[in-house]
């Protein structure tokens, strides 16, 4: 979608027009003060004082009717210079401008002000030259926001619009906007019955509903076994450890804002823990290590929790606390190239068989001439990046090299997708470290007896199991897999006198066959029960009535279709497993 | 093991043999002093100040010489009281003692002290008549242990040690000793790579490795599927709340003291949770419910973290973060009956094929007459109670009902196991709540349309994962049955040079058929690879050699027998399989 503060032509077109909306809110509420109103990226907003009045969706209309009069009226939109003084003179009766005015730069003696027929308001500009050209707008939603954010201050409210150049412009805009919102992983995630939030409980914790847990349960157990056919060994570590872990690792000094305040217990301090990184190296360490014993593949599906801002929080996809679908791998130098090819290679096999066609690899590299960001030794960097380079080009992967933007430790692989709202997200990492094993003394015993530090892989192919979940659910629409379904067949019987007695035999049927199955008993229309299978997503729909009594039969539709088709039931059992066996829908 | 403290006969003997070690002591080092010497569950022990010495094993023997030398010399123990005044005289260049006689109650005007030759201490008795009866006595070990408890005292040097009647009692106890030392899981664990402690990660806090992850994931899919098949519903939650829930919920005010410190996260405050009761209930109150949905079985692995101290820690059965098996049943008052029997039903379905066998059941009921500590609600109770023993009669199960022992919130039925040191642990807990769910405002719509509250079951079958690994590893000795052994045959060529290559064709075989199995081929003498895989104990052994290859056999070892088996490969590979199904050894 396209990020409207960016964009050279949209940003001032939508600036005139939040402008314009004040303008047309005036006219209709006489009392109305305004406060800022800023381009973001999905548009514009203005935060407007209305006394007691609280808008709702329903008063929008009335305030774009009013907009398009005055944009038709056609006034130019005028810029001038005053000084302070002339500003507080004019704004003298608003304490919103006031305060704006009053917290300016003293070396700025000029502000612009903005005029376009009988409204005059502060602003840096710029604007287009005439309200003429605000004819492609839609007011969006509105909201109660804090005047400065601050929960003391006075609820003032906040109107979303946006605007573009041309009627097909704003129409494939709005269409998108509701796609987006059909696809968002926290309505697709409500209908499924995968996870629910609760602020009882707190905010950013997601908990996971029995629907959720079967897809988590899948995903892990998923890649818990293709970690195993490639020799990964798994542990289980707690999500908490003593500070002393983290000033050992460098989490403390480097990592402190993003991490859960400090426990003291006894003597000594804990802290929830923000990766689970120092806890695999402990592990390692646990160990004498021959270099015969390497490449060491140390996996975990693993408790972690990071102090976010409430404010940026957003579903199951930035969460307070989430699990990794975490590895180290530790190995020789000599092994990083065949390590990482190995989880480039697991990483595009997960996808491959997920359908996830929809991403872009992204390399990020130490800036050479920064002698202060990355940890010094050329050698080893100049070797890491060819070698990381030549895999990718081995493999025939399209990627993106990002100078610059290396951890300290060591170049990095992403692999970034775009969720329904909001910017790009990591799905899955495969990051080298060349410093973490040293700051833990790990060491293993070379052919030639003398000891050395391992490198370590930092990987992680579904990222977060949650936020993995939240993109799966956005790219699927919610129709998941036969597989991934946490219900994978519905059974509702037309008539629950005639034949519900055979509904549950089938019902007996699906689940001796391990087919997640639910029968649908209730009485209710079959027309109001097949919607809710649509809304549910359900992959198959089993409807039973007196023909499928009579032939032992059962008669099936496909999710989001209207077609029935008819299989003797035993046929339908092999159907099903057959797409639960294969991973198709 | 024979609790000392509360035997009236081995109480008095081994509060004399104390003396006498003590007596012993002060002849071999004529300068100590003498703090106090009680008898407890496991003997007795002295803490004795020795200036800067400290004592090892190595100076036991003679100070046990210098004992028999003394039981031989048959000296009469006295008692006499004695004024604290005289007690002040007779020990007033002792500082140990002059603390205890000031620290005296003010209204107990004589104090009792023993004399034994020339050794005399204050003592509360009793005491046998005579140091003649003191043959039979070992010192187990000896360690440091601060004056009163407190780091910031002297250490003084602790003498544990143990006394009986006669010679074979003390050989059946040192037998049994040795054998609670063989079977103590901290010491399997280790044996077998189940869990390590790191004091760096943190104390109480366990870190399965990937021999332990194998048992627990088996032990947690095992739970879980039973739990599927009964109608269970998994539910997966974070192991952390805001406080306000533990508010709502009750555990603030009433488990503080077993809570980890508070964490200020923006204006709210945040806690690891102790239990997962609350999250479980907020579930429930997230959709609206029919007396047709109950029972609702939500079902979760669920992580807790409690304070411990670190006093009280022990292995992976008392510790600071653990996952418990736990479920919340919520159903109406009808339907108690049926569930509890379920989950009875359960618990001994468990038991039965995980063959465990020695464990008592425990039924808390209320006292009555106690209207302060128990929910008032007679009638519930009563109800309750008497279902509750009609249920374990029906079972035909053998109980023990301890009055006064509920919880607050309803009676509960535990079941009890010894481990192999130490006292009795619950493995298995089911437990009534007349209280939470109104505490969460929780209701159902009865047939009749009117709101009522559920009733919910707490139940626990494995308690919590980590102290049932624990248990189990000290009741099997290590000795895991096939399909929880995290290997399950280990390979040895006889020589590499002419086997190996055999050898890793039948470790191929067996990895496509889903068994655990590793290949030893280290270049090691045979000898030593066959006594690894006893102390590893790994059920089966094969090991193969010229015969096996030239006939397309295998030979194996089962664990703790030297016969060697010889069964086509094939063969083989059916006999483990069926081992595993049928969860046999």
């Amino acid at each position: 979608m396209i990020n409207i503060k960016e964009s050279e032509s949209l940003n001032p077109l939508n600036h005139s027009c939040a402008h314009l909306m004040a303008q047309a809110v005036k006219h209709l509420y006489p009392d109305a003060k305004f406060w800022v109103g800023p381009v973001i990226e999905e548009g514009f907003y203005y935060d407007i004082d209305l006394g007691d009045k609280v808008l709702t969706e329903e008063d929008l209309p009335a305030i774009e009717r009013e907009m398009k009069k005055l944009a038709k009226d056609g006034k130019r939109i005028v810029r001038r210079e005053i000084s302070k003084e002339e500003a507080l003179d004019m704004f003298g009766n608003d304490p919103y401008k006031v305060d704006l005015i009053e917290r300016m730069d003293p070396e700025d003696t000029v502000i612009s002000c903005y005029s376009q027929g009988d409204f005059t308001d502060l602003c840096r500009g710029p604007h287009v030259e005439s309200v003429k050209l605000l004819k492609n707008f839609k007011l969006l939603k509105v909201s109660g926001a804090y005047w400065k954010g601050d929960s003391n201050n006075k609820m003032l409210q906040r109107i979303y619009g946006v605007c573009f150049e041309t009627p097909e412009d704003l129409e494939a805009h709005l269409q998108e906007l509701e796609e987006a919102k059909q696809r968002d992983h926290r309505r697709i995630g409500k209908d499924l019955g995968i996870y629910m939030m609760s602020d009882l409980v707190g905010r950013g914790l997601p908990m996971y509903l029995p629907n959720g847990f079967i897809l988590w349960n899948e995903l892990e157990n998923y890649i818990r076994n293709k970690e195993l056919k490639r020799g990964y060994k798994h542990v289980q570590t707690p999500p908490l450890g003593n500070v002393e872990l983290y000033k050992t690792s460098g989490h403390l000094d480097h990592y402190r804002e993003s991490m859960f305040p400090i426990m003291e217990v006894e003597d000594e301090e804990y802290v929830l823990r923000p990766m689970n990184c120092p806890h695999h190296m402990v592990i390692y360490g646990n160990d004498i290590h021959s270099y015969r014993d390497l490449p060491l593949r140390i996996a975990e599906i693993a408790r972690d929790c990071r102090y976010e801002s409430s404010g940026s929080l957003k579903g199951i996809e930035r969460v307070r606390t989430f699990c990794q679908n975490d590895s180290h791998i530790f190995c020789t130098p000599e092994q990083i190239e065949d390590e990482f090819k190995g989880v480039v290679d697991l990483i595009l096999e997960c996808y491959k068989e997920l359908n996830i066609t929809n991403y872009r690899f992204e390399l990020s590299l130490r800036d050479p001439d920064d002698k202060v960001k990355y940890h010094q030794d050329d050698e080893m960097w100049n070797k890491a990046e060819d070698m990381l380079r030549q895999v990718l080009k081995d493999l025939k992967i399209d990627y993106v090299e990002k100078i610059g933007e290396a951890a300290f430790y060591g170049p990095k692989l992403d692999v970034q997708v775009k969720p329904a709202v909001g910017n790009e997200i990591t799905l899955s990492t495969c990051q080298l470290d060349f410093c973490l094993p040293a700051k833990f003394d790990l060491t293993y015993v070379d052919s030639d007896g003398s000891k050395k530090t391992p490198v370590v892989l930092h990987r992680a192919v579904f990222g977060s199991i949650d936020r993995f979940i939240a993109y799966y659910l956005e790219e699927t629409k919610g129709n998941l897999p036969t597989w991934l379904a946490p219900i994978q067949v519905e059974i509702i019987p037309v008539n629950n006198k005639y034949h519900l007695d055979y509904s549950k035999e089938i019902y007996e049927l699906l689940v001796d066959n391990d087919i997640r199955v639910e029968l649908d008993s209730r009485e209710e229309k079959l027309g109001y029960k097949l919607r809710e299978t649509q809304i549910k997503k359900i992959p198959y729909t089993v409807i039973l009535g007196q023909n499928e009594v009579d032939n032992n039969t059962i008669s099936y539709r496909v999710f989001g279709t209207e077609e029935t088709i008819t299989l003797e039931k035993n046929e339908f059992v092999e159907f099903i497993k057959n797409k639960i066996k294969n991973k198709e829908r």
